[in-house]
This record gives C-alpha cells, sequence and structure tokens, in this order.
C-alpha cells in the first residue's frame, strides 16, 4: 500500500478565533461561529444544516466558544460538519470502506495526521440472502427487500464502527467522514436505491454520481453531519470499485497507456492513459477465484498459492498461506499449478492430461481423471486433494475469456500490447498471483515481467485517498467522465478469438515468445 | 395590497426536455434529469438531495419522462425540489406566512401567474400557553416545553395546510415553497430553536440567519423538499417581521429617508432610505393595541373605530366596523376619540377631563372619573360604554413614548422629522388609524397628511413579495445587513423628552402647528 498522497483535503479541521458574546456584539451564535470559520479558511459562504445549528449553541457555551471545526467542502462551498473541544490532543478521523459483495473492507485514518489507525474487514451479511448480486437484486424487489439488504449492511458497518470506536478509544462523533467504493449494485443497496433496471434493459442504475448523502441518512452511527462520499459510477456494469482502482493505480496520470485488470467473477478490464479511459467487462469465470476446482478455495491459511514442479516431478513443491498444511487452492495458485503442470508436458497445449507423464498421480473417479495434488497423508483434511480433468476445462475457459477481452480492447483503441509498460493487478488476486504463470498460461500477455505491478485491494486505496485528498475526490469524477465503457459484442470475431485463446498459451506461439516448455 | 413585484422568481417551474433511457444512452435517471435541467437553465450544476433522488426512477418512469420541475436558487446555486407531469393545467404554489405571536396568517400564491389564490388566519395556538412573548421563553426552557411549542404551532399550521389543499382541490405536494416572517422569538419557536437567551444577557438569538431548511426538517406537509424561507433578525428585539415590513414599504429602494412605524405591544421603528437603515424599539404600552382601556378591545364588527364631536358634543358621531351596534373601542379609535375630545375641550393638555365641558357625561364611578361614550341604550352589551380618567392616563403615556421613541431616533441619525416625506404605518393599527387624529394627540410628528401611509400586514406582505422575487429575496438579507439596532438608552435625556410629550399634542406647541383646538 502506498501512503495517502498529502495535498490539500476536503475535509479539514481548523481553529476559528471566535469571540464570546457580550452587550457590544449580540451576534447570534450560529453566525458567530460562521463568521470565525470564514475568516479562517477565508471563504465567502460556510453552510450549516439547519439540524446542526439547532445544537451549537449549547455546544459553543459547553466549550466556552474555544472550539475546533470540522468542515467540508464540495462543489457548493464549504459545510460545518461539526465543533470539538479545541484541544492539540483531539483526533478526528475518517472511514474509508471498500464495499465487496462478499467481503467488505474498512480504513480508519486519523485526519489531521493521515494516520492509519485501524483496518479490519467483516463478511458481507447480505450473503446470507444470496451470494450473487442478481439473487440481491431480485430480492430487493420483493417486498421490504430493498430495506432489508441495505440495514443488513448498515447495522453490520454500525457494529463494526462501534467496535473500532471502542477499541481504540474514540468518540463516534469524531469520526467525521466516510469514502465508499463498491460496484453500482452495492452501491445501490448500501444507499437503499432501487436496483431493478440494473440488470434490464435498458440497464440504468438510478443515479450516477450519488450526492448531498450526510451519514444520519443511511443510519450510520458516526458523526451525523458526517458527509459520505460515495464513489460514482460509469454504468450498472461499471462501478465506484473500478473507479477508486484506476485512482490508486495512477493510471489516469500517466502519458503512455497502462492497464488495469480486476479479476473476481467478472473480469474488469481498464485501458488508457491521461486522455482518455475506455473499460470493459466480461465473464472470466469464477475459476479464478477459486470458486470452481473442486479444491479450489478463496485465499486463507492453509490455501495452496504456489507450486513447483521441478525435472523430478513427484512430490510438487507446494507453498501454502502461512505454510500451514495444505487445504485447497486459491486461483493464483491453480494458475501456477496448471502453468507448472504444462512446463512439465503433464498436461498438452489444449490443458488436457498427459497420461504418461502424470504416471500414478492420474486416477479415474466416476470416468473423470483427477490428478493427485497432495497425498491425503499431507492434506490438512486427511483426504487428497486432486485437480480433475473439468476444473482445468474451466481455467481453460476463463484464461482464453481474459486474454480475448484484453486483446478485444486493446484492439478497439489499438494500443498495441507491447506498447503497454504498466500493467496493473487489482485484488487479493494481484497480490498472489504469478505474472509468469499466467502468461505461460497464455492468460496474460507475454510483457517483461516488471511491467506487472500487483495493486492489492484499490477499492480500499482508492477510497481512502479519496477520502483525505481533495484532488483525489476531484479526479474520480474525472475518472467518471472520462471513462468509456466498451459493450463486449460477443460476435463471430470475440468467439474466434477466444477459441484461439484456449490453448497453451495461445494458437499463435508468436504472441508467446518467453513461454518455453521445458519437458518434451 | 400591492401586488407582489415581477422579477426574476428563485422558486421555477421549467420543463425541461429529457429522452427516455435506451440502449445508447444508460445514462441513469437521476443524472438524466439533472442534465435536462441544466440544460434548460443554463447552470452548471444542479443539486439533487439524497431522499429526492432516491424517489425520482419512479416518478420519472410513470409519467413516462415527459415532466414539469420545481427548482429553486439560493447561493449554492440550483436544487431540484421535485418533477409533476408536464401539463398545461399543472398549478404549483408557494405559500406565505406572518408568523404573528397572536395570529397567524397564510397566503396561498400560485407561482407560476402570481395568482392569489386564498388568504386565511387563525389565532396563534400557543397563545393557550401564554400570550405575552416571556411566558413562552419561560416555557420552552422546561422539559419537552420548546418541543410543545413548536408541534403546538406546527399543527396547526398543517391544519391550515390541509383545508387549503382540499379548498382548492390540490395536492399538498404541488405547494413547493414556504417563505415565514415573524419575530426572533416566534422564529425561534417555529423552528424549534432554544430562544432561552433571547431574553438574557447578552441577549442573543441561536442564529441571525436560519438556512438551509426544508419543510420535511419542520413536519411541514407540504412538498418535502420545499424550501422553507425564514427571515432573517438583526438581534433579539428585531426580528423577521420588521424586515419584511422594511421590504414591503420600499423605504430601502428610497434616496430621501422614510419612516415605518409598526405598533403592537411594542412600538418598533424604522427610519432610513437606500444608503443605511436605523431601528429601534421600546414600550409603547398596549394602549395603543386596545388592551388596556376598560372598553377597549382588537378591532372587529362593532367594534368603534371613528369618532367625531361636532360643536354641538351631544352624540358623539360614532362609526363602528361593519356598522354594527357599538361593542367596545379599538386603538384607532381610542386615538379618534381623545383627539376630539381634547379638540373638544373636554380634556385639557394633560389629558385630564374638564368637567365643566364635559357635563352630565362624566361621572365618578369608585372615585374614577368615567365619561359615557355610548349610553346603555345604544351599546350591544346594554351597559355604557365609558372611558375613564386612568383609559386616558394610559394612552398618553403611550403616545408620548411613541413620539419619544421616533424623536430620539431621528435625532440619533440626525433627520429632522420635516425631511421625512414617506411615514409607513404597518399593521391593523396602521390601516385603521387617522393619522390626523395621531397628530392632534401629538403621536405623530405634524408632517402633511399624505405623507402617512398604511400598508396594511407587512409582514404577510414582504414574506409573499420574497417568495416570488430572486431580487426580494436578497433584498432582504441585504436589508438585515444594513440595519442598525439602536438599543434605546433611557435616561436622564429621554425622560425629560418623554415628559415633554405627556401633553397634547406637546409641550412644545410649535412642533405641531396644524393643531388648532376648536373650543376654548
Amino acid at each position: 500500500m502506498e501512503k495517502p498522497p498529502g495535498g490539500k483535503p476536503w475535509i479539514n479541521i481548523i481553529s476559528p478565533k471566535i469571540a464570546p458574546p457580550s452587550l457590544k456584539d449580540n451576534t447570534a451564535d450560529v453566525d458567530r461561529l460562521i463568521k470565525g470559520i470564514k475568516k479562517t479558511l477565508q471563504a465567502e459562504r460556510i453552510n450549516v444544516e439547519f439540524s446542526l445549528a439547532k445544537t451549537l449553541p449549547q455546544t459553543l457555551k459547553h466549550y466556552n466558544y474555544n472550539v475546533d471545526a470540522a468542515v467540508f467542502e464540495n462543489p457548493n462551498g464549504w459545510h460545518l460538519i461539526d465543533v470539538f473541544s479545541a484541544q492539540k490532543e483531539t483526533r478526528i478521523y475518517g472511514l474509508a470502506v471498500d464495499l465487496g459483495s462478499s467481503t467488505v473492507v474498512t480504513r480508519l485514518v486519523e485526519l489531521k495526521s493521515h494516520e492509519l489507525t485501524d483496518e479490519t474487514s467483516f463478511h458481507n451479511p447480505q450473503v446470507q440472502i444470496g451470494t450473487d448480486i442478481l439473487t440481491r437484486i431480485h430480492f430487493a424487489a420483493q417486498d421490504g427487500g430493498l430495506e432489508k439488504l441495505q440495514t443488513l449492511l448498515v447495522e453490520r458497518l454500525n457494529r463494526e464502527i462501534h467496535r473500532l470506536a471502542e477499541k481504540h478509544h474514540i468518540e463516534r462523533r469524531s469520526i467525521v467522514g466516510l469514502s465508499v467504493a463498491g460496484n453500482t449494485t452495492m452501491t445501490h443497496l448500501f444507499l437503499g436505491l432501487d436496483p431493478y433496471w440494473i440488470c434490464r434493459e435498458p440497464y440504468i442504475p438510478v443515479v450516477n454520481k450519488p450526492d448531498r448523502i450526510r451519514s444520519k441518512a443511511l443510519g450510520l452511527e458516526i458523526n451525523p453531519e458526517a458527509p459520505v462520499l460515495v464513489f460514482p459510477n460509469v454504468g450498472s456494469y461499471f462501478g465506484g470499485d473500478l473507479i477508486a482502482g484506476i485512482l490508486a493505480s495512477g493510471m489516469m496520470d500517466r502519458q503512455a497507456p497502462s492497464i488495469l485488470v480486476d479479476v473476481g467473477t467478472n473480469a474488469e478490464v481498464v485501458v488508457g492513459n491521461s486522455d482518455w479511459l475506455m473499460a470493459c467487462a466480461g465473464a472470466a469465470g469464477p475459476a479464478l477465484e477459486g470458486g470452481v476446482a473442486h479444491m479450489g478455495m478463496m485465499a486463507g491459511p492453509g490455501v495452496i498459492d504456489h507450486v513447483r514442479i521441478g525435472p523430478q516431478p513427484d512430490p510438487f513443491t507446494i507453498k501454502t498461506i502461512d505454510n500451514k498444511p495444505p487445504v485447497g487452492i486459491c486461483g493464483s495458485g491453480l494458475i501456477d499449478l496448471v502453468a507448472e503442470l504444462f512446463l512439465a508436458g503433464m498436461i498438452d497445449e489444449r490443458g488436457k492430461y498427459v497420461r504418461k507423464k502424470c504416471g500414478p498421480r492420474l486416477r479415474v473417479i466416476d470416468d473423470i481423471h483427477h490428478l493427485v495434488i497432495v497425498p491425503p497423508e499431507d492434506s490438512k483434511t486427511g483426504h487428497a486433494l486432486t485437480l480433475s480433468q473439468p476444473d482445468i476445462d474451466a481455467l481453460m475457459r476463463s484464461k482464453a475469456a481474459m486474454y480475448t477481452i484484453l486483446t478485444t480492447l486493446t484492439n478497439t483503441v489499438n494500443v498495441p500490447l507491447h506498447e503497454v509498460n504498466r500493467f496493473f493487478i487489482a485484488g487479493t488476486f494481484g497480490s498472489f498471483i504469478d505474472p509468469q504463470s499466467a502468461i505461460t498460461l497464455g492468460m496474460l500477455p507475454d510483457l517483461p515481467l516488471k511491467a506487472y505491478i500487483p495493486l492489492g485491494n484499490t477499492s480500499l486505496e482508492g477510497a481512502a485517498m479519496a477520502l483525505l485528498s481533495a484532488e483525489a475526490k476531484e479526479k474520480i469524477f474525472h475518472i467518471r467522465d472520462q471513462t468509456t465503457y466498451l459493450e463486449l459484442n460477443v460476435n463471430q470475431d470475440f468467439m474466434n478469438a477466444f477459441s484461439a485463446a484456449k490453448f497453451i498459451p495461445h494458437t499463435d506461439r508468436a504472441l508467446f515468445p518467453s513461454v518455453k516448455v521445458r519437458a518434451s
């Protein structure tokens, strides 16, 4: 993770000078405070919500007119959030949230020092309604469904907020800003906006740029007047999480074209530079998330994330997360494994098991070939961990889809892949993947390895950047307006390209000069 | 009442062109509407409250994207209020409210035509807590007191709104703006702001310029997003009702100095021109409101509003409101009566009854002189209507206070009274008063009669003007900023002036050359 950029904040903590009222200066309390803040900020106007104005006189008197003020700026000018006792040790916080459909990650940051106070994650409780987005959209159309989905999420987030506040001994009202990045549907469900038309022609969201949201409107238990920055979307299929990703990558500031890939159930790809951004998304299949293979699972302790097959193939050199006994394999491990199987000649160019190379490891269960990756005695489960031919077939489709989406997009904008010298990979997937293995499989293009840059959770990183910097916040709207979404036209051309990519590394070997098969 | 001025409105009804969504243009519903409105208004930005954004897609689809939009402008730019079916006959309303401590008056205006749809009034239900402002301020400090006072008023206003809507067959949501003028305390009680410090040193309101209020924040049952324009105050003793009065008088647009007087329990006086405004208020005594004299009462049917005493003093020529049998006398009638008594020689310069001139009309009851104004056989009550010496004494104090306040204020700003060629008199009092009688008494200065201009309910008139015109709305803040409030210093000078004014018309007869005693 990079340190958040400095620069001008849009949420600001200032120490206005305010004289207590007297018979000689009977300016009202609210106007008195506004006057002080205007002077400090050199601003022409300070907006104070009416609900806040009601409570200010009491607070001001309580602190004897000696206060720090939390303010924020938006296109309408400066707005007051709250006032606090003017003490050196007053700490004011913001919360950045990556609103994933399965996992929600929060980052608590102190706003004056930019100090990262904590980072936590929890399962999105909407999973109990449905693991996939479509189920949730359908559920939202039921009576009370949308409210239920929103409440589940907000209540869980509130629990996290309470927990964070207790742990760090902070008042919840000192959390004065929230920044949230999520895909378009997740954002709608968080805001209580009807997602009905997101998955129905003509596929339009309720809103592209959610605006003017204070935490109290969502029932969030931080400062009630805290501004909630919700990342905008380009459309139903290109959400705020990707805009956050682009922001975190910095690709919109580079003259040379870069590519950003975020792999989940969908593969989302962006190509562009400081002048333009073109994006598309397509079903790459859940294989890459570890969601399909029999032994596949999400990254976690004991999950195989790296595999090497030496000249003596038995046993495979296996690395698990936290070096725990193996329990399964994640997407990046699977790519490593299949790439190594290919390099070892144990599968052919079509991804089919080569019997004579596999030897006794290859077993037939229910008429299906399974390769034993970890024998029962070495696995945590006591059962053999095996990779079936259909598992590989699924990965082959995923990797072919990924590569086809990449080439289709770059062809559309006429950017030769070799001109791309930054290839950002977002997400957990990006953190664990070995680019060399992905190149070997022909999933990613044959670029110099140093071009590949894992970025981790770019949705959270982007959310945190936009929370802390006015410039970063402005950029997300600039990114939104600059991004063109390419509707993937799954026509004959696409299908031809897809078929050609279903080989390892590719039908056209010239595209992957670096890939050399070890075994013969 | 003058017709409201034309000019640019700040609440506007426009007909944006909006294309329904399609696969080729998948802009979100909210952003689609904003785009259309921006184009129509030629505005850079349209603000949409988040709570409104949630409901818009359904409304837009319901009207097939063929809508009129109600928008309003404030210093932060343009804001959407709501959308309506785009039909020629769509009528959109605003409500102007004069928030009096005893009577609330509402005026319903159609915003496109400026047509006055209705004007109604009701007793301020807070009277049940206390007829005077101080009692209400003390009550507000009790547990739940402030809420009770606010609720009483808001619920009563809602009942009026429901009644108006039914009577004129309009949807309440088509009332899209509210403009409210009242004194500082009434405004605080309406907004639920703590009035505690209004009557305590250093006498400061919670807020001078209430801002950013939508009707839903107050529980008003008009369009929930309707902006509520609450007139600002200069301080605890100079409220929005007077700012509305200045606006209605137009004195802030004239180069020559004018005076505005609003008489209630307090006499409030403003002098000024297009460059400056100076105001003060002082207890003129309730006599002028008809609140003290035995036979005194508020204006109403059967209430004596004019009296003439001919050379043959018996009987007095009496005019009552609606020409009903007399039941009592109102403030303006009292001024007429006492002025005539003086001109007829029935009272002397000190306001004392002249026995020989009064004859058998003058009776002694409980050692106090009473003059029979209406004998029992002519009165509605069957009892004689009489005016006691203490009644006259009270009026003498009131008229002396009024004149002293006027001269103190004009002396402070160095404006000779004879240079004032517009003397506006606001309120019911102003509508009924005979300036000649007030001059005779020495309550108002001896200006040419044409200088005196009754204005009626200027608080309501100003509220309506500011509801309809952006320029008028801007002016009220300009007036607020330009007005200096003069704290009346009741020192020896003031008391001397007051004593000198306790004669009819004045100790210095040269100040009232037009006043000639008829009788000798």
